[in-house]
């Protein structure tokens, strides 16, 4: 049982009928002919095929990705961000967030005087540590706060770059929000202190905001770095650079079948921006990603024969997410050695565990790090993948692990209390 | 009328419908109850999608891409080279062939104690310039001979490494057949000797298979290195190092809007086998993609209700293709100041082009290159776009352009019409 990747779709929920269907008309246009498909998919296919060259999806289509879609995502994020103006000329599209990840650290890497340092949060997933090693750039590690919600506190931030100073030249912050693993969302005033921070240090932002979309806290909404960084004021605005990205893979569409993301850069060089989108171009979304993108930032709208359907699948996906959210706080908080704390958005929770003395001793006998070890034991005991905190950094001397309450609820129980019940026996058999 | 880039479905070429309807099946299965999609594609759809997870192709599908595919790949390569064995765990796929080179260069590069170099053919596509500069390793360009039909030459082949030894350390040769921009096939005697010198010279063969698909020169059959390597015995099989890589965005399925290629390797240690696939993998084709992969390498077969229209369209793609080339060879050959090399396979010619001295003079003023120069002047006087042979690299002193005979018939006699009349006006008016 898969708990340790944040497999949408392969966990059970399920697709958006009017992108798959979408999706399929624009692979097949002769299905603009056939019956089985609603009227307004095919309008919406149709309005996307008229702006395709030659046959359809199998073209380049580069006007399509590079104009068209570019122009769909700036009215989007300024729908998202009350009003506030996005240029499609600072939006490229890309394939995946690794690749766009590691194109931003690659271009900001230099050796001279001193290596370029990267300030990440601990913990992170772990695509950051591999962007970092293959661009050969520094960690700085800043720690988030666990006891207090994993909240980002920026005197920590402080602390870490001070250090890094020591060693290396600091020169991007990256912030994931909300956050994977630790599922938190940070509060707006929080966002404000990171950008005032930002703007002391000239420090360039990464905002990973992949995770928009799956925000269901009550009182804790999503806000993005970009609407608060022109919310700030144009001393702040008109100079904090900001790279900000999310993904179609990550959010309540989870298409990893047709995989797209993008970034808007906010006061970065054009000629900075021209290299970034440069490494990052090959890592193009297919067309039919940038089909699916297409569909999100223009959904159907009120009245349109979709409308309701989309709402609902869209609606039913959060609400799932929500409610295996809840349900994990409320077992989890039953056991005795892990501690969870509140999951106000994204598909993944980091719980602390307790691993006994002997355990952490048998584990390294073995050559493995303790909570290696714990989620080896699980497995073989319960058949439930987990990912190891260490993957994604955790304070010394704490254990956690990486779980996704993707799966339907009935079969998250069933994991949920097979962990439970393990961790009981565990803490038993090497107290 | 854009020449300029290999967008086969882009410009015009009809795509493969058996392709168009399962990956259409697969983006929306409700389509396999549709009486308008045939039975065989359904049934091909069907085969596939009981291999996918959760709901389809919007799941990560990690066995799927990373077990069934290879399999289907290795089978493929075994049936296309006589029976020679491929082995599954040595083949990965890629979303994009660039993606694929850049990986393939960073994971040579090394700065001690001096950098790495890589043999390139002169001329080439510019992926391979850039995919150099971002890994920091030094171009070593060999020319190949265009007196001779773009044939590749040992002996210039050996020029060039004892000239890259001086300046840095050459541990890679890539080779590119069929040619891009140069359309030739190598001969099996060429690629004998190319392996022999690179198991003399210790060098990683890096093959650049992806246009094999695109042979219609008569006589001149494509050879797969990885064939003529084992043809040559264990004294060779067992020790030179191959990487050999296509697409199916560049072969008679062009389907960019799926995109997806795949690597095989030999003779590679595991260990590196691993990194190399590491810095590949997010870069993954979509599902969508590995699909399209999956109908390639196991296609409808006699007696399927698809077979003949799939063949069909198949083979008019490979004859359109080949009757293009026909059409330009015949109509360049009767232009003063055009000389175009015979086109054996891919999509592409590089034909040599006469710039009077008065051109080369007046775009110096310019700025420009002079080729660059020509291409300029043909768009503005045309609505021709052309690629300027500068950016593939030339002999000293010569000048060229790049251009698909991808468009239909009728359209590409009136492009290359229009290069004919050009040329003489501009031949005209500089001399």
């Amino acid at each position: 049982m898969k708990c340790h990747i944040g497999d949408l779709y392969g966990m059970g929920q399920k697709p958006i009928t009017f992108v798959q269907q979408v999706a399929a008309i624009c692979a097949y246009p002769e299905l603009l002919q056939s019956a089985s498909m609603p009227e307004d998919s095919k309008r919406k296919a149709q309005s996307i095929l008229q702006g395709l060259e030659g046959f359809g999806i199998g073209g380049y289509n580069l006007s399509y990705i590079s104009y068209s879609i570019p122009e769909k995502v700036a009215k989007f994020i300024e729908r998202r961000d009350g009003g506030i103006p996005s240029n499609p000329r600072n939006i490229v599209t890309y394939h995946g967030a690794t690749l766009c990840i590691r194109s931003v650290m690659g271009l900001v890497a230099t050796n001279e005087p001193l290596k370029t340092g990267v300030l990440v949060p601990v913990p992170h997933y772990p695509v950051y540590t591999n962007a970092l090693v293959l661009a050969d750039v520094v960690k700085v590690p800043y720690q988030l706060d666990e006891g207090n919600d994993w909240v980002l506190d920026v005197q920590e931030l402080r602390r870490a770059l001070q250090e890094g100073r020591e060693h290396c030249i600091p020169k991007v912050l990256c912030i994931i929000n909300p956050g994977n693993p630790t599922g938190q969302v940070q509060s707006r005033k929080c966002i404000e202190d990171v950008i005032r921070f930002a703007a002391e240090e000239s420090l360039l932002l990464f905002a990973d905001e992949v995770l928009q979309d799956l925000v269901f806290g009550a009182g804790h909404d999503f806000h993005s770095f970009k609407k608060v960084l022109f919310e700030m004021g144009p001393k702040y605005s008109s100079r904090v650079q900001l790279i900000s990205c999310f993904s179609i893979s990550q959010g309540f569409i989870g298409e990893y079948g047709l995989s797209a993301g993008c970034i808007e850069y906010v006061n970065i060089d054009p000629l900075v921006m021209d290299c970034t989108t440069n490494t990052i171009t090959p890592g193009h979304p297919t067309v039919l990603g940038h089909i699916a993108m297409d569909i999100l930032m223009a959904p159907p709208l009120p009245g349109d024969p979709s409308y309701h359907s989309f709402m609902e699948e869209k609606q039913r996906t959060i609400e799932s997410l929500a409610e295996n959210a809840r349900l994990m706080e409320e077992i989890f908080c039953q056991v005795p050695g892990i501690y969870c704390s509140p999951i106000r958005g994204s598909m993944y929770a980091f719980p602390r565990i307790d691993i006994p003395e002997k355990a952490v001793k048998q584990a390294q006998e073995e050559g493995m790090e303790p909570d290696v070890f714990f989620c080896y034991k699980l497995l073989e005991e319960t058949g439930v993948i987990l990912a190891a905190g260490s993957a994604f950094g955790q304070a010394e001397g704490t254990y956690h692990f990486r779980l996704t309450f993707l799966p339907p609820k009935k079969k998250l129980k069933t994991i949920l209390q097979s962990i439970k019940d393990f961790q009981k026996k565990f803490l038993e058999e090497y107290s």
